[in-house]
């Protein structure tokens, strides 16, 4: 249906651009000739087209001074551009990596050029045209002659910046800069401009690098918006083409892989429309993760807008059933309550909804998605709009009152080009908010931590997922590029909460198997709003080992707040030696098991990211069950986990074979369970209690739980007992074969029969 | 002066219980029948008036529902006591130590009543009074036959609680508690009451425990206001006069120590009087630090808010010269920007001026202190008022907005009971603090850090004081008290960012040796608001070793913001290993030595407190300066530091020899040089960048230092030049011997004369 529906669309180019005949577009009624005539007006001084519109800055100039967003979000924009341009013009010779002056400075540039473009739209200042012209001047002087980036670390070099990525970031904003003041330029400034700067940028960064622009990768999703965005400001329809469907006959060896590790091209799909076929699931989540999602975002709507403003007959926003904007609402739900996005795969920590592409997205997701008005809630968060059409019409309908909380409920995303990759569920009960991860690999960005889970409470982590190894722009720590501890511990399996076995990376670490799979989902669940559930099955990361993990977020009046319900099922062909860790925050406050604490610390392994941890203490949980708990920033948790009698508990901290203090030193918890085949591993992890540092008092320091262990098991059904300090007993039971929403099922444990529908029961003992 | 002071006060209450004649009072012009005529008074049904006065009741019956703070305040209070009505009195056996249930239950159960019985006052409801009423008649019926409590760690156990320390707690509230409802009372009530309960409770805090009663320490100053409150309520005049005066013939052994090592009472002085007289300095500072003087504040103010309302003829007030109000002053003064005190000696971070104590102290500071309206500021953040006539007054105050800004500027605040013994300097610098601590030991409280300082930027920690090893009233750490950890750890001095010879705690960690002496003030300036600053000297820590540090924040345009100058001077009659430790916050950016990483952790050291810190790498500094940079919470750091070229540099981690994980695992960096007698250490601290995980750009990323060096040291003078990145050259000179602020210095280095006048100078070289 989907590649039917790009076919239709690649048919339609092919007509649009080389027909002669005068057959209707499908969408929009209109004739090829008529099309063209309006392909020729835009030939013909009806610049700004592409972000801005001349109907939408008549708009905004009529109303200035009446919509408070829209005029607080121009004031600091051009308080910014002011002193931006008292600054004086730099254009530097590139030279240094991410964070280095050169890099700051030349994106610095591109930013600010694309705000004085609108500017000069908006205030119609000449002084802002003048500025933009000047600067492109200068690009233009330098670029004829300027050699690839001497720094030599990628395997796409740019020009500007040491990668074609941020070259390509650069011809992005550039684009809409030079859309804005394409009128007020001289036709001779604008072939001068045209001829030596933009075509050959385009050409450098996509011909000239097709291992960076023939990909399905967020890389080439910046590369082809940038190529088409010029190419409809130029109106240059073979950097359209280019844009939209590739470069044709690349020719790229399907083995290469880029500095991350990840394939260059296997599969030969490339251009911007596979790009948005191949990484967004149905529901718009997108492979990598919601850092990089964010970070695609911006190209993928700001083109999208560009074409639906140039070419509105693509529909670009109707394109696989509307995952564009469907994907800006999965991006919204992949955040925390502060609006910081989970950091799934490689995802820097506070990167959030406030960011600059998620103010575009937003905006356009917006104007081009009916009005939603939960949308205009976040934009009032954002409290900063686009100086375009679209944050004109989002200024509007905050100013008219339109807004609609944006309520973030349980979600489950598909992940795949069909959504049959597996997925991330997301599971929220009053302030906690799971994140469970069962999905693909994630492309190049992608950990090898399937069926991992973090935990959060009101925004603050509780259980965390690593994130990567890397500070984003901060040229101390290795030019602000991926670190290599980012290979050696934040993609390995053990720096995330779920099962590693036999010491060893799901697997093994390498991207050309992990590449293959994905978890399979075996329910969600977010009916009974006092059970938030989420199970998946994964059975590949370890070939002969079956991992199938359930996570519930559970309300019961027996607990002071909701719980978290992890259980695992684990069966294989052989013994193995399973390790589960949780990576919490602060300090350990009591324990049911004792522990030797290592008077000299030693590394816990020495390969898979073990070696990275440092085993502060360990001990055997002689009781039936593990209490382990914790406190941090004025919060008491505790998990409480079952146990075999056998398991030991090794406490860690992150940190050991880091010469550069790269990692955080923060803790863990692990449960090892020796020499097991089958196993079930069953705990409740509770933010259970409160401090005050001012009055002093505690309220609920202690768990709620006294004891947990499973009471049945064999292979379709797993039974969990919970017993509370009140000696309230709860069962928690697991259909682990048949997920079938409507089965019944009837089990007798210990003499008492239990019934119900559906593929699990939480229940009264 | 003081003492005269205290004598005539003792006098006057001798007359004023014994004398048979008619003196006039001095302060009151009243005879001594008068005075025992309003004493009858009270007696014949004149309550409320020990807190709450029948004026005051009046005056805010009057004004219900006019004053937003105190109506807010009331009916915040009525919802916590109403929600405990509803609960039910519980009035248990007492068995747990701090945090445990019966702990907690007495705490809350004497806060509520407190509460109860000022509801009762002043809603006229007599479903408070009863309430109050039917605890109390629980309390009498227990009280009686009540053993002391099963606890035992404590040198003076309580009955309701495991130290008296808590019984006199309750007293103090309940005292109030009882007032309000007196005349609520039949007299057979009041009778059994002061019989069974009240009289003997008394009796067991002071007579029953003198080694905790007759003290000069804020345990004895409870028990002296808890006495002192009842005996005011009672009239009881015995009990008045052990409240001031203490125990007469105690005869308590001079050389007793308590739990926490310091001496029971080793001079002899005791009492409420003597309570303000010693441990309180002419400027108000507390000799144990802000968190006691905080807990202290409360017995202090509310039983001179008594003393004051009963026996205004006292002037409580004026005191030592109104040493009490000054005090407010300087615990607000010695809080960070959000108001948390700094942590000096034993305190818990977190402790506010949100807490109920400084409500109290505010408040009664206003009534009495002039109506200042910059408390009307602190009244307004805390957000709550007493409900009393203090309260009233404030919320009055607000009401009128007569409020101004708090300002918090650099301050010295001397210790010891007359201002000689050492103090403490606060440097304010725009959003950077500076607490520098050259005071007396501070009691059984105080640690052994001399010429230690901690840094602050906006209310965060930049350089931390451990504070203390305990978790308050949290049951599960040592049942909330102190742990083995604070001795071993915090109080030992290479815990906190001083100098440490050979490995040893200053005074070798002996109270009795550290309590004897103090550090000495060498100068103290903040005439310039470019360079506040603070020098101090400190010859006892290790004797035939002198240390002179100077601190500094200095504003000057060539650094982005204000730093931190540090420079230690170290004289010595021998060889010595000194080490400087900071322990600062995050992760390393940068440093310019290179070190190895311990591939296998150790203790740094054996003994006083180096066994708690694992080595985490050492380095030699072979540059002409140290160069260390670390990022936290998205800001950046930096400290360069002079070397000798022999220097090394050690990172080590917190947390070592810590089996019960009692310890935070924050990061050190210590400067060692070994083999030296003589030396100085020239620091620049700067906070100098930020960064946004939004927008990923970095601002000022690196530090502006590019050296830092001592280029002038003879007896008198010391000269450190400071270079910045863009070779600018400043020159901080110290004369080391004379402070003389009139004094013309002048010093020759490298053929260019300097002049100034005062002990030091900033001037470009």
């Amino acid at each position: 249906m989907i590649n039917r529906l790009l076919l239709g669309i690649s048919m339609l180019f092919l007509v649009f651009v080389s027909c002669k005949e005068n057959p209707k577009n499908k969408s929009t009624g209109a004739t090829v000739s008529e099309l063209n005539e309006a392909v020729g007006n835009s030939k013909l001084g009806n610049h700004p087209s592409l972000i801005l519109t001349k109907k939408g800055v008549a708009e905004i100039r009529k109303n200035l001074g009446k919509l408070p967003l829209f005029d607080a979000s121009l004031a600091e924009v051009k308080k910014e551009v002011d002193a931006e341009i008292l600054l004086g013009i730099d254009v530097p010779i590139p030279k240094d990596y991410s964070g280095g002056y050169t890099h700051n400075r030349h994106k610095r540039n591109f930013l600010i050029l694309q705000k004085a473009g609108a500017l000069y739209q908006i205030l119609e200042d000449e002084k802002y045209g003048k500025y933009v012209k000047d600067m492109l001047l200068q690009y233009e002087a330098i670029y004829k002659t300027l050699p690839v980036h001497p720094k030599t670390r990628s395997y796409a070099r740019g020009k500007l910046f040491w990668q074609c990525l941020n070259d390509s970031n650069w011809l992005v904003y550039v684009s809409q800069a030079y859309d804005c003041i394409y009128d007020y330029l001289s036709e001779e400034e604008r072939n001068n401009l045209e001829t030596n700067l933009f075509r050959p940028f385009a050409d450098f960064i996509s011909t000239g690098n097709p291992q960076f622009y023939n990909r399905v990768h967020n890389h080439s999703t910046w590369g082809n918006a940038a190529v088409g965005m010029i190419g409809l400001v130029m109106n240059d329809e073979e950097l359209i083409q280019r844009a939209l469907y590739g470069i044709k006959n690349a020719n790229l060896d399907p083995n290469a892989k880029d500095n991350d590790g990840g394939y260059i091209n296997k599969n030969g799909k490339a251009g911007f429309l596979a790009n948005i076929e191949e990484p967004f699931s149905p529901d718009g989540y997108y492979t990598e993760g919601p850092y990089y999602q964010r970070y695609a975002m911006y190209p993928f709507l700001i083109f999208a807008e560009g074409l639906q403003n140039v070419r509105p007959e693509l529909n670009i926003f109707e394109y696989k059933e509307g995952v564009l904007l469907k994907s800006v609402n999965a991006l919204l739900n992949l955040s925390d309550a502060d609006g910081e996005f989970f950091p799934l795969n490689d995802g820097q920590k506070g990167m959030s909804y406030y960011s600059r592409e998620l103010v575009t997205a937003v905006d356009i997701a917006y104007e081009h998605g009916n009005n939603d008005p939960g949308l205009l809630s976040i934009a009032i968060k954002q409290n900063q709009v686009l100086l375009d059409d679209s944050g004109f019409a989002i200024a509007l309908g905050v100013k008219n009152g339109n807004e609609k909380p944006f309520n973030k409920k349980s979600i489950n995303l598909s992940d795949g080009p069909e959504g049959k990759q597996g997925g991330v569920g997301i599971l929220r009960n009053e302030n906690l908010e799971l994140v469970f991860k069962y999905a693909a690999h994630g492309s190049s960005h992608g950990h090898y931590d399937k069926l991992s889970f973090s935990l959060y409470e009101n925004g603050e982590e509780v259980l965390q997922d690593y994130g990567l190894a890397r500070f984003v722009n901060i040229e101390q720590k290795g030019g602000g590029n991926y670190l290599k501890e980012n290979k050696t511990w934040a993609k390995q399996t053990i720096a995330h909460s779920t099962i590693v076995q036999n010491e060893t990376s799901h697997f093994t670490g390498k991207y050309a198997i992990g590449s293959k799979h994905h978890s399979e989902l075996f329910f969600f669940d977010d009916a009974n709003e006092n059970i938030q559930i989420v199970s998946a099955k994964e059975n590949n990361a370890y070939p002969g080992t079956q991992l199938h993990r359930t996570l519930a977020l559970i309300k019961d009046e027996a607990f002071s707040k909701p719980f978290a319900l992890d259980l695992i099922k684990v069966t294989s062909d052989k013994k193995n030696q399973y390790d589960l860790p949780y990576y919490y925050f602060g300090q350990i406050m009591e324990t049911n098991f004792d522990y030797k604490v290592e008077s000299s610390l030693k590394p816990l392994g020495k390969k898979n990211g073990y070696q990275h941890l440092w085993k502060n203490a360990s001990g055997e949980i002689k009781a039936g069950h593990l209490l382990f708990s914790w406190f941090h920033k004025n919060k008491f948790y505790a998990i409480n986990s079952t146990s075999t009698g056998n398991d030991k508990a090794i406490l860690a901290t992150i940190g050991a074979n880091d010469p550069e203090h790269n990692l955080r030193n923060d803790p863990g918890l692990i449960i090892r369970r020796e020499q097991t085949q089958n196993t079930v591993f069953a705990s409740v992890i509770e933010s259970h209690g409160t401090y005050s540092p001012v009055s002093e008092f505690s309220v609920n320091p202690n768990s709620a739980v006294k004891s947990i262990q499973v009471v049945f098991e064999n292979k379709e059904f797993t039974a969990v007992q919970i017993k509370t300090q009140q000696d309230k007993e709860k069962l928690f039971i697991l259909n682990t074969i048949s997920s079938d929403k409507t089965k019944k099922n009837t089990l007798s444990i210990e003499g008492k029969d239990y019934q119900w529908v559906g593929p699990y029961t939480y229940t009264n003992k």
